[in-house]
């Protein structure tokens, strides 16, 4: 392991190279990474700094940890969720997409399904423009893709909207809530969706079943009436190694593209 | 601080109530919170058990501390990004946005902006429809905000399409790389966004000074003429912590909006 930079405590230079062949794809995705056993040898260190050096590439998200089977490269085949279908995506099939993504044979499940009536968080009721205090109808449920949960979903919606509807149902019924909120003359036909990132809470963790070193994406997604009127919020949180988000979208004639 | 779940550590149990205590708006975004000793009198917990119920808080992203002056709240005041000009934002006003962000009276500059020939990395060669190992004009160029760096970009463009125009060069001229494509018959007119995040490597974390627990969000555009010829990828690595990115558009004629 030659390097100039000696300054670097040892377990680093150790995960710099392992990085740099990862990268250079000399371990692929789903590889096994040599084991402490063997970067002891091969370095010359101790378990401690084999151990250390490892572990810098899982809080990096780069690999992770299999019980008993040891230390593999990460492989990173997402979901691709397009925020926006209204464009004909094909047209533009031209480029291909730098990350490959797919859901094709794969079972996506929803579950812990509840719905419950709620005081408007703070945030979700300015959103909505309800009155202080105002009640919403809360749906909650979890995404299973092949047995992972990848995500979990909050929609609040006005309660004075939407009693009495199959939206205040575990069941919404065909077309589900949007189809609903159009029976009511409330039909969603503009959206904004707002997208952070963070590390998870321990709660957030726990449901989606999340590796050392794996942020979540935080996607908020606003539905409008065609009067501008806010109907429904949902908040989203996304097992940030299971998906990549997609928009497209047409220049805009009197701007310029948003810069960086 | 009362809890019915004695099992789980006492460090957790401490992490849990601060957290609490920040969501319930009792610290805001930049208070300081209790240190080590505080920690100590009031739970009664050796200075290492303070010293981790902090740390949970930081690497959650939550609070993040400052050399000799404790640990603090975690501002979020981000950047807002709208991904998609060409709606009329204003008129959707009337539903507030769920994370306020801003960047009036704030000075953005652009620094370490450098110009290269580069073979294209397999990806971006594949993106771009390069014959293998086409040459790519290689613009790099980092953004920062009121002096703390909070973007990487990287933008790759076919040789042969843009030789000898300015964007070669550093100063690309008025209306940039994008008048200068126009001008060579090549305008971007379509733009496809794929978002995904993870955590930041060593030198993400270095060049864009990252606090402990913040991950990066990665953008990678790609822009295309009204043919459909894809000119530009331009990958971006951006501080989570300093960004939401938003997109608003229609609703799909055909299509139900994304599901979750």
């Amino acid at each position: 392991m030659a390097t100039t930079d000696d300054r670097r405590p040892k377990y680093q230079r150790i995960a710099d190279s392992l990085r740099e062949a990862i990268q250079s794809g000399e371990y692929g995705p789903g590889d096994r990474l040599p084991g402490e056993n063997d970067l002891m040898t091969t370095y010359g260190v101790a378990r401690m700094t084999a151990r250390q050096a490892l572990s810098v590439l899982r809080d990096e998200g780069i690999a992770e940890a299999r019980k008993g089977a040891g230390v593999f490269v990460r492989a990173f085949r997402p979901i691709r969720r397009r925020g926006i279908h209204r464009l004909a995506h094909d047209q533009w099939g031209n480029g291909r997409s730098i990350w490959s993504a797919d859901i094709e044979n794969r079972a996506l499940e929803v579950d812990r399904v509840t719905v419950s009536e709620e005081t408007a968080p703070a945030h979700i009721g300015a959103a909505l423009n309800l009155a202080a205090d105002g009640t919403t109808c809360v749906r909650r449920r979890r995404f299973v893709l092949d047995g992972k949960p990848v995500l979990l979903a909050t929609s609040y919606l006005p309660l004075p909207l939407v009693a009495g509807s199959a939206i205040t149902r575990e069941d919404t019924g065909p077309g589900g809530t949007y189809a609903r909120l159009a029976e009511l003359g409330c039909e969603p036909v503009h959206f904004r969706e707002e997208i952070r990132s963070r590390m998870p809470s321990k709660d957030e963790m726990e449901q989606l079943s999340l590796a050392a070193g794996t942020p979540v994406i935080l996607i908020c997604r606003t539905a409008f009436t065609a009067e501008g009127r806010p109907v429904e919020i949902n908040e989203m949180t996304l097992d940030a190694a299971s998906y990549v988000l997609e928009y497209d979208f047409d220049a805009s004639p009197t701007a310029t593209p948003p810069n960086g």
